[in-house]
């Protein structure tokens, strides 16, 4: 009887859109606007998800509190209000996508799950952009 | 050819988080506020989604007005404005997370669908809180 | 030149809708469901909203720093996850309306703000039912 | 490593639910106030859902921009501010149905897509009525 | 101490936008694919708002359930699933833009409301357009 | 009879909150990760409200046409996946805080408007901060 319990999350962050191994022309013309040298932002919208039975003791897939603790020192601690290009140590070759930056929240957050526990991300880029990633 | 038509909902209801096995303070421990013995509420938002072949005659996977019917009954009549622990019987020995409360409505509206239908409850405790549970 | 910078909190409760003076049947008679004695909850989502000149240093009307450590003192720490009803002082002799709660949140906040701000509240009992108070 | 990138879009579109085969009295019966002859409307939310590998180049599923020319060009100027009984061919013989309306949608995607990405349309008639279809 | 309590509701219709002393091109220069004679709808997404004193007896501006009362019979009955330009008499001679459909709905509910309360109607026509309309 | 109508518009835009009066120290006190010199960046999302009497020939305040091409111009092509500090003149001695930004746009789009419709501008930094200015 597997349930699955979601948690919503936010962060704030800078990036711009980059494949160094390119001109800038060809940037401009991959990235458009994205590729702004001075950066722009989002409002990250993140929606963690945990699937796995419920613990007959306390009716919880996982407690909350827990997550929400895991979410803040992996996530929130990490990405919030930061330059994604200049900052973080995983996309200094990397491209921060908001693909590139679901697998790297993934990650994050998996190494802190218990392993019978399945995980999700959900990420928006912006209302109307977002991406969907479970490993 | 398969589809999945949903339908939202939702009912208003009181509960606590609590164990009847454990120590208030064990309860106090793992639920936190939610164990406030003077109990606390939430607008539970519900999505209910029914997978199943396109009827070539209707254009419809299960007609809309059917499938209110049966949430209204299943679940309106049943929960809203309702405290869980007090007043409703699945609830005497469960303790009423969102979990266990989408379990408790799957069932409830699996029992009145077709047979060929698939089910899937998808509650949300909070804007922030949700869970999802097909069986 | 009058700004005006709003900031959305939210807290769950637990309440039924009561006048002492009045039979159990004119109570269901004007409150319905809601005023079933075993309570019922919500998920009271805030948006409290500050007007003033913008200060030239800062660029600020108000720090929202500022502003959401006085929600969290006079809105979250005093409302959440309780029983309006039983726990709550201002509502021992006066209904909870969502109507009430907001004047009694207005007069919370109002009494830590600078007076040449100008105060209002929005207070969402359900996403379907709102109250707007300025005082 | 799979990762699904999703993109939401909006038409607008008049149409009656109605099934020729049936009396008035029938189409009344099953669609009820849907079959009015004289049409209604409704505001179209779309999320189109493409799944596949990140390109190491670009670090995209797919270019955003290609797939928004796409939208456009197979929902947008096919579908916006029409009547979908009278003007669209594929609902000639086929009941404009949410259901029916994301399967066309899904096929006119679906072909200008490359063969190794999976597509999956989510289509919101109302904000409380929605399907999703994978082909 | 006047509040303004809110209530949401929404009705579907069907319309084009015309001006019958305009030449086709005329108003296809102004209305655009608004105008098209064969009619595309919209979601109409209304709140309803009243402001005046708390009655102390009920901790009510307005019960609730005698404004949704209200709002079914002036705006859902008469305006759910209809033809706006073909079946509402208001709009015989009027253009059914959301101004002139906010001023007919302020119109139908002011005359069932007490003259001590003010009105004030919210109107969405997409998620992205909207009115306000006071009298 | 005045009414009015609102368009949503969206930006993304890149900034850092910054007295060059102050200290590092002073600035990091103030503005706390905001001031952090290698930027981050937010989602705007922009309500651009017009006030004023219905043109009984067209039925519209405004044509919604013209105030999109409006907001194109003076808020999107000027603002969009921009350093708010570092490219946008206005900001060159002001800080980007969303109480400013609010201000600027209004001048912007004020300038391009009918001397007779009022302007509201309502600017969302996050989904649950947000300023008004309305001149």
């Amino acid at each position: 009887m597997q349930v699955t319990i979601s948690r919503k999350a936010h962060f704030n962050a800078a990036h711009r859109l980059f494949n160094p191994n390119w001109s800038d022309e060809k940037n401009f013309e991959i990235f458009g606007k994205c590729s702004n040298p001075n950066f722009h932002g989002h409002n990250y919208e993140l929606i963690v998800s945990i699937t796995g039975e419920i613990n007959p003791d306390t009716g919880f897939v996982m407690n909350l509190d827990e997550l929400k603790q895991i979410i803040q020192e992996q996530v929130d601690d990490y990405l919030d209000h930061k330059n994604l290009n200049l900052e973080i140590p995983e996309f200094k070759n990397l491209n921060p996508t908001v693909e590139n930056i679901s697998v790297v929240i993934w990650s994050r957050i998996r190494e802190k799950l218990d392993a019978k526990l399945k995980l999700k991300i959900t990420l928006f880029e912006t209302p109307r952009n977002f991406v969907e990633y479970s490993g």
